[in-house]
């Protein structure tokens, strides 16, 4: 059984799937879109549902999926280094994030980040996303636009020094190359209590981020890296994947106390 | 400055912390906590807002912090193996899970992941957690009763041999020995271009499991197995910590199509 | 203090090493060597110690090094997949191998662990390595000329069915894609109480070997995997490699008995 | 076929091992060893060979089993951490080692590495291994006696500052927590274009480590770190070990260079 509510419509998102190397997150719009396998007029998309199935001109079948975050972040059209999954996957269990909080972040970057939080605290709560880049946060906005999530965002093209202009936030994240210059503004901001993360690809970032929250006013900090490898399961030759990413940055979460 | 709404009061949820061995998930209520450091009587809490600390009678020093979902899942009361938040986070990445979003979850085990589920379903989902253990059942209601998270979820106690009760759901999750049996009645049940995970220890459950799901209907199946080490930073001896858990169990995600 | 016999002379192996991106393994002869930051005259190595350097024709420096067993491995001519140090480095210590000692290595493959097998049964025992591919034998003949080690090396172009033409070995190495098949031969050639290896890139595999090994007549059976990972050291910048190999095989080591 | 010189003897090493918990390094000799499966007279070993088994005097089987680096290296008597088969591994494979080499260890330790150095040296090598802790070095010295190796070790117990007694040698480990300290002793021992190796466990120690280096003269300066995981094959049940020494220490190479 169908729910009208069920079918695609112009401006939903949709993963067109043929396999792990061809799978392409879209907006349903009057457009063509060009794949190795041939084009696909994504306005045939309308009245499907997730699950059907359409054809290129050169009859390869396409999968209609659901994206996941999983998709939204990583799809984000890139500027920057983005958080991958594995390690949102940790921020979003180690940060105080919930329906309806108040989050800042810095730098905005490409938006990846940005829009898991911002999938997060819908339908009552706001991402202040600042980021002094023009070019990375004109990139951001229409990746969280495409995304669909840009209501729960307020985008400020702005460079911070000694204070945020929010205060008594719920979370607070920092992704900046160094990020204890910020501690003492997101110090001033964040509910007390609350925790605050922040990523750095280097042991020496780690150790002046940790040394600098010590003296701070912060409290359980912790610090820890995720390694993910995927599994390729074929039949009757299983085998992890050859090659991951082995780093892309230490976490670094901590609670703020009076 | 310290808002009335912020102040703790009569069933709030803290987590008291000394060190990182040091710390508990309580609920505030006239109730004494006994510690090796000492005991803190819970209705001194009352009034003061989280970043503020609590003494024991041996004049002990704990922090009162905000929980995050790492506590809510970790420290449930523990009657069954749970889900770690390293494997957790995938799957928050990996999902179709949204605010509003209707999933099932099988088995309810401790409650630990129906915590995690139930917490990014609000303000408008439900989680529908099946259990056929009544103990298991009963403990993980206690447990979710405790962090606050109960309204959220339909706890049933029933074997699912055939099919869920409900149908046209956004995600769902299997988390029992032999996942392969229950990929029939999740098939019926699960929106179609949506996704179903299951995690699993042994690489005959992983084979099993995903040769039933590229039989039954699932595509853009992907296998994977996340580790997390955490790094411990101390002046002039920072190092990564000397034991970790190596592994948990591998991760399964599908995509349902008609 | 430079005594005469560590001058180099003809014949002699050595590492020229510019950067961790250029470092060959060469053979000091009348030839010139072609480098994207000149030509070296490998002559004018001749009266040069190990630690020297040498400039190419655009004045570029690289440095005489003592080669180790890792380059002498991994920088083989290769025909096929070879084993990597890491594997290598537990394979040596979990196998029954010492100076004087025969071992059974098959299939050859590229000679990358002949070279290692050889290089530690000197000056007394004796590798004998079968391969049935031509082209890989004469692969491996010609790496282990060039290596210095092939005095210790039986090459043995042939298949291998029920029975290796030598018994009482010390070692039993199998390098092949279905090892179980030859556990039959080995067990034969095996001297009692002593260790066979082998390496598999697939659970299947690992599993069919694991079972075949217990009816066997073989005790104390381990299978393992070894990860490496880099790290780069940088004023202010030190983290680990981005990318590693994050799967080779899984080794499997174990002990013949009565 | 047992040959007469293939019969166990007074004095020589056996491991007797009953499963992965049970395995015990020992040597023959006329005395009982007692295990929590019932006592071994150790005397009827003799006239055995390997691969045989033997009975406590609780009628349950022993297998005897021939001895691998691995069991000499982890197996000794600890007064010390010692250095993981994983790590003396990769050891093996980036260090200037062969049979004759002349190599330097400091500080000796409980002698674990000491046991693989001298592996590798023979028949005409020799370590010089030096300690200035009087109780390590007699325990080291009790060891290498059980491990039958004694005759390529000299054992100095000794405090080096600026020199090590021998010169001209083909290899250096240096296993303090200090290892920069006897950078300039080492640069002076060491043969041209020759390998010094170390292990520290800190990242303050490692980029300490290495700066040093740099300015000392040498290059091919390498740091990484080694994970090994087992994986428990049971038919049906087949899975990685559940928590693994996740962290020993980082493995530092470089070469000298004039």
């Amino acid at each position: 059984m169908v729910y009208l509510f069920d079918m695609i419509k112009i401006g939903d998102l949709v993963l067109l799937y043929k396999d792990e190397k061809r799978n392409y997150l879209l907006k349903v719009e009057s457009k063509k879109f060009h794949t190795d396998k041939g084009i696909i007029e994504l306005e045939k998309l309308v009245g499907k549902t997730y699950g059907d199935s359409v054809e290129t001109n050169l009859r390869e079948r396409f999968f209609v999926l659901k994206p996941t975050l999983y998709e939204l972040t990583m799809k984000v059209k890139r500027k920057t280094q983005i958080i991958y999954p594995k390690d949102l996957g940790i921020i979003l269990t180690k940060a105080t994030l919930f329906p309806g909080a108040k989050v800042i972040e810095v730098g905005t970057g490409s938006g990846s980040l940005t829009t898991a939080l911002a999938n997060f605290v819908r339908p009552n709560g706001k991402v202040y996303s600042y980021e002094k880049n023009k070019e990375f946060l004109d990139n951001a906005k229409a990746n969280l636009e495409k995304n669909g999530l840009s209501s729960w965002v307020e985008f400020k093209h702005r460079e911070v020094i000694d204070e945020f202009e929010e205060k008594n936030v719920d979370f607070i994240m920092i992704d900046i190359g160094s990020p204890w210059e910020l501690i003492g503004a997101a110090y001033k901001s964040l509910k007390s209590g609350h925790r605050l993360a922040t990523i750095c690809p280097t042991f020496e970032q780690v150790t002046q981020t940790v040394f600098t929250l010590e003296e701070k006013g912060f409290v359980h900090i912790e610090t820890m890296e995720v390694l993910l490898r995927r599994i390729l399961v074929r039949r009757g030759k299983t085998r992890p994947e050859q090659k991951i990413p082995s780093h892309t940055g230490f976490l670094i979460f901590a609670s703020k106390i009076h």
